[in-house]
């Protein structure tokens, strides 16, 4: 059992971690799924090292790929320090993904049956710390007159459910699609398969943090999916991110 | 919309209080309802001023029945400061009671249809705080060698969906019914009608605190629900906590 003086006694300092905190440019980079990593106390869930490395567990390539945009945009990055196996931040408590007893073809054994002690723990030592700092940060932001892109950087399996994906880059958003228009116009006539709301979309409740933190403040939002062989080493990664910086900054260009 | 910059920009302070911080005695007492209490960009939720004063916004008469038993058995209090119109720390945020669209015969206007930033607001500002603080004032007890008993304070409207109702204490327990035991014994031969979880029990998903922090610790821990009519005046508040403050001492000292 996985309890909250448990999380605070291993966690070396809080969930969330921050950088380039004195960052220039308009954009605030959010990686939910950041890292596999997981508290000594959690064990291994039940799962298999291959698990407990796999899409599951984090999204592969997706904080190199924000640290590569971080740098190129001068945006501010944070990003979950633990596993989406214990908590998905991209999920409200209220959400079954939550704390998930299943994702894809995995069952998460340390997942089911969570008494009520365990599942507010998570909450308390992951989700809520995460969309705080967030919160905080954005806050700021506008209170010094700041604007703010929140752009919030996945990346998605190749083959899921025993199926090859073909799209390459997903442009995600919910209510709001003024910046992912624009990105997709400038998409069209690019070098990576991209598509809107795909592999997921709004509907399959992927868009929390834009729906928390964007929506309803009224910043310009988009949420990035990248197919993750294309983001497995250093080289990959740059390119990705090059790409995806030209999408961002024309678009922002185009639209101010 | 309450949003989170809203609520943090108008509480004088978190949404927990501590009481008798350097409490030498057993018992922790929690009122997770103690308070009517609205920030003021909440407004009204639609409510009449007679809903608002009602028992669906608060326990009337539990903090103050609290307060004498912190006094009483030199006990810690730990209370939330706000309504549980806007979250009922009595319940996860998963339930659906814990940001309820309708309590009692009462519509509740402002907790219908609630985007997921108002729900992640409220969860942040009033539910993790406050049982993050008491996680953490137990925690630290345990460290320092002290025993616990939780035992958390509540009041029960006499007149429920037009029913009046005849008990005038509920002693509840969820798994762990120890103290609950001895406690209902000692009552037998007493001067209130007592019963065993009622009007509510752990079915109705009233031993969440409970089950937050005792249960999992093996603390002993009770849930008491007085009939507000008992405790609407000073001298029926004093006469309650004598009585609890007698039934709980007995307890302890045969469980001892």
């Amino acid at each position: 059992m996985l309890l909250r003086a448990d999380i605070l006694a291993e966690m070396d300092g809080p969930a969330v971690a921050v950088e380039n905190a004195t960052a220039a440019g308009p954009v605030v980079l959010v990686c939910e799924h950041a890292s596999r990593d997981l508290p000594a106390s959690a064990g291994d869930l039940g799962l298999s090292p291959e698990a407990l490395a796999s899409h599951i567990a984090w999204d592969p390539g997706a904080l190199a790929v924000a640290r590569q945009l971080r740098d190129r945009l001068d945006a501010l990055l944070i990003f979950q320090r633990f596993s989406r196996l214990l908590y998905d931040c991209n999920r409200p408590p209220e959400s079954p993904a939550a704390m998930p007893v299943k994702s894809e073809v995995y069952q998460i054994p340390g997942n089911v049956d969570l008494t009520v002690a365990e599942r507010y723990a998570r909450t308390a030592a992951f989700y809520v710390p995460f969309h705080d700092r967030i919160s905080t940060e954005l806050q700021l932001r506008t209170a010094s007159g700041r604007p703010s892109v929140l752009v919030t950087v996945h990346s998605f399996t190749p083959v899921y459910f025993g199926e090859r994906r073909a799209v390459e880059i997903g442009i995600l958003h919910d209510d709001d699609s003024r910046l992912a228009d624009m990105m997709l116009t400038e998409a069209a006539s690019g070098p990576y398969r991209v598509a809107r709301n795909e592999p997921y979309g709004p509907v399959d409740g992927v868009t929390h943090s834009l729906r928390l933190h964007a929506l309803p403040y009224g910043h310009l939002n988009v949420m990035i999916e990248v197919r993750n062989d294309l983001i497995d080493n250093d080289q990959g990664q740059r390119e990705v991110a090059d790409y995806l910086a030209h999408l961002i900054t024309h678009a922002l260009e185009r639209m101010a």
